[in-house]
């Protein structure tokens, strides 16, 4: 750096985009806790190890990957701070005992990450929001046409997918309407999230009565509300539904928020969701080539008694390993959600019209359909699963985006 | 049936195969709750609505999928038992009103889901031995070199895969070798246990070091022992590295079983374990085109309080998003980990030969490698995902593959 040249801003040790809301006005310390002090009043204070391990430069980060190549635990003693100042680029410079080593730090990324007036820091990304259904609901629903046109990763793309995201993490749901009707599109369209989760159905999987079928899906008989694979020890969290044709009589899908449900018994029937959160239930695929078991509760709560998940198939239920004497209340307790999810308060109902991609979290939504006439025309839909990693993930790449170009925009002016 | 042909057995509600092991001497039964004496001795006790929903009919079950089509709760009443005995075949035969219908039941299945009598339902197929390193501990070692010459599901292909799949479940780990060196071979090895699970990363990923690595594992630095992905959700649950080529300086690999470190870790230091099961971490890879971030426990711990997993990766942990108070006895927590991480008593140490695939417990085991020096020849391993389901569906096979065996050589005696 030319010594006339003012500093410029230090890297950040991730690859994302932390606009300046805010600049330090100054910096107090000792040798353990940094404090600072922003222009808009607000006071944050750092532990000395945090800012040590999250330093960007290049004997903490591998400048290529951004990743951190430091071991805390090789340094001669714990981190301590000998000196802090601001510099005139607005970033933090600290020098750290016994390293004697001189680091700086990006106001943007210091204020974004200040853990001492953090809210939740696993807070969804966009607020969950129950719904119920009844006969004129109907899924959040986009016109998703140019989306295969569009550059991977483009303004234009986002324009299409950032509302569907927010729908899905926030109502788990979402309809798009006018996507191509080739077979195998599913794969593109679904890759603009991000890689799909096979499994013994296959990459994508054809949902049409087939001789043979390994699966009730495979058939034209009604499939009552149920999540996929509640067999595994992870159940798929998204689920992708395509309508590449729909011709015949019936066959209507169904939707419910088995959040919804699961908070509905919680209120009506509490020693029946008790008993669902607590009894596990046998989930079984014992079929011809592939034998796939896993025990859990039919609703799974967190640690502070929210839903976390709901695993509900009757046709994938194995006979049930519980306590001789659990049996006839667990069964009582199946029986009472059974019916409401019969109930058509909870139900968004609609007719697939090739095109259609219907989106789901396959470990909050329950789906259905009714029993089509399978002679009276064809009804084919092709699916694949995902892992909710991948809205995540593509939804705060949207975010970046928006950052950096409200970084852009306050630049210029 | 003819009139004079005796009955046979009927059909089981799945797939699977189950040996006659003991004879039904006699019934008992009230409405509600029928029993069994077996020739043995022992007595089991079913429910009758247990009985009900479990039936092999096709009332109850498709007999293409051997799924359920019963719904429980359009039953007209509760089940009952309104006769009951034991026919010529050994059969258990099943009147139940209100529906006035008569079921019959395989002995063998219902013998091997007597919850009356049984176990713990979720044991693991087989039993989870921890284990420790040091300088003479090698992996479980097995020639596979046949193994993409057997027929799939053959006898032949399970003398190879069922003590491979053993030690993956039990131990966590296993080393075949003499496999081929073929790029790419990796997918055809590893769809004889299952689907892979593709990531971000790839279906396979080359582990090489590379221009514009997007991760230290793609660069000749050493890595700390560690789990891949601990930024998803569900962080893989196996992993295969297979050895193309290795002729460099260095480059030993390092494999660690995180449950044996997790419980030293326990009794030498209660409060650092406490700490590192309860203070939730944030792993984060914030790259250039994906932005994965999950939050969680280092050391998770089921319901009571043994091991369910380890989420292990200096290079992937974001910034720490604890309350204040909480944050230097994290860091003090993880150092303690750190130092015995580095600990040889706990550590395989093995270096790659071409044609060997590592399979690997990742929610398990950390694996590690030593710096090499990228000029001094080639290493080239190929990497994928899998879920553990595919491990244990594809054990399942063999124990049933085994006792279909026993019933065809029991029945020509």
């Amino acid at each position: 750096m030319n010594a006339f040249s003012p500093p410029t801003l230090p890297p950040t040790p991730d690859y994302d985009a932390w606009p300046i809301e805010a600049d330090i006005r100054s910096v107090d310390h000792d040798a353990r806790v940094l404090t600072l002090s922003w222009s808009d009043g607000r006071k944050s204070r750092y532990h000395s190890i945090w800012l040590r391990e999250n330093a960007a430069d290049e004997s903490t980060v591998n400048p290529a990957t951004r990743e951190r190549i430091l071991d805390l635990s090789s340094l001669p003693a714990w981190p301590e701070i000998v000196a802090a100042e601001i510099d005139e680029s607005g970033a933090l410079c600290v020098t750290f005992a016994p390293e004697h080593r001189h680091l700086r730090f990006h106001p943007g990324w210091l204020r974004a990450h200040d853990y001492d007036n953090a809210g939740d820091p696993e807070a969804p990304l966009v607020p969950v929001r129950r719904w119920h259904g009844g006969p004129d609901a109907s899924p959040d629903s986009l016109d998703a046409s140019g989306l295969l046109d569009t550059e991977p990763a483009s303004e234009a793309e986002e324009a299409i997918l950032a509302p569907a995201l927010e729908s899905v993490l926030g109502k788990g749901l979402v309809r798009l309407r006018g996507l191509p009707t080739e077979p195998g599109s599913l794969e593109a369209i679904a890759r603009r999230i991000g890689p799909l989760r096979p499994t013994n159905f296959g990459l994508l999987f054809d949902v049409k009565a087939k001789p043979n079928p390994d699966s009730n899906a495979y058939t034209s008989i009604a499939l009552p509300p149920h999540t996929d694979l509640p067999t595994r020890e992870y159940h798929p969290g998204l689920q992708m539904l395509h309508c590449l044709e729909n011709s015949v009589e019936g066959g209507q899908a169904v939707m419910l928020d088995g959040f919804a449900v699961a908070e509905a018994l919680r209120q009506r029937d509490p020693d029946a969701f008790a008993t669902l959160t607590r009894v596990h239930w046998c989930y079984a695929n014992t079929a011809k080539t592939s034998d796939y078991v896993w025990y859990s509760p039919m609703i799974r709560l967190d640690a502070h008694g929210e839903l976390l998940e709901v695993r509900i198939a009757d046709f994938l239920r194995g006979p049930l390993q519980a306590p001789f004497e659990e049996v006839e209340a667990t069964y009582d307790a199946l029986m009472t959600l059974q019916a409401m999810l019969r109930e058509p308060g909870f139900a968004i109902r609609f007719t697939y019209a090739p095109g259609d991609l219907v989106i789901f979290d396959n470990r909050r939504l329950l789906h259905a359909r009714d029993a089509f006439e399978g002679t009276s025309g064809h009804r084919w839909l092709q699916g694949c699963y995902m892992e909710r990693d991948e809205i995540r993930s593509r939804y705060r790449m949207v975010q970046r985006a928006r950052r950096r170009r409200w970084i852009a925009a306050s630049q210029q002016v």
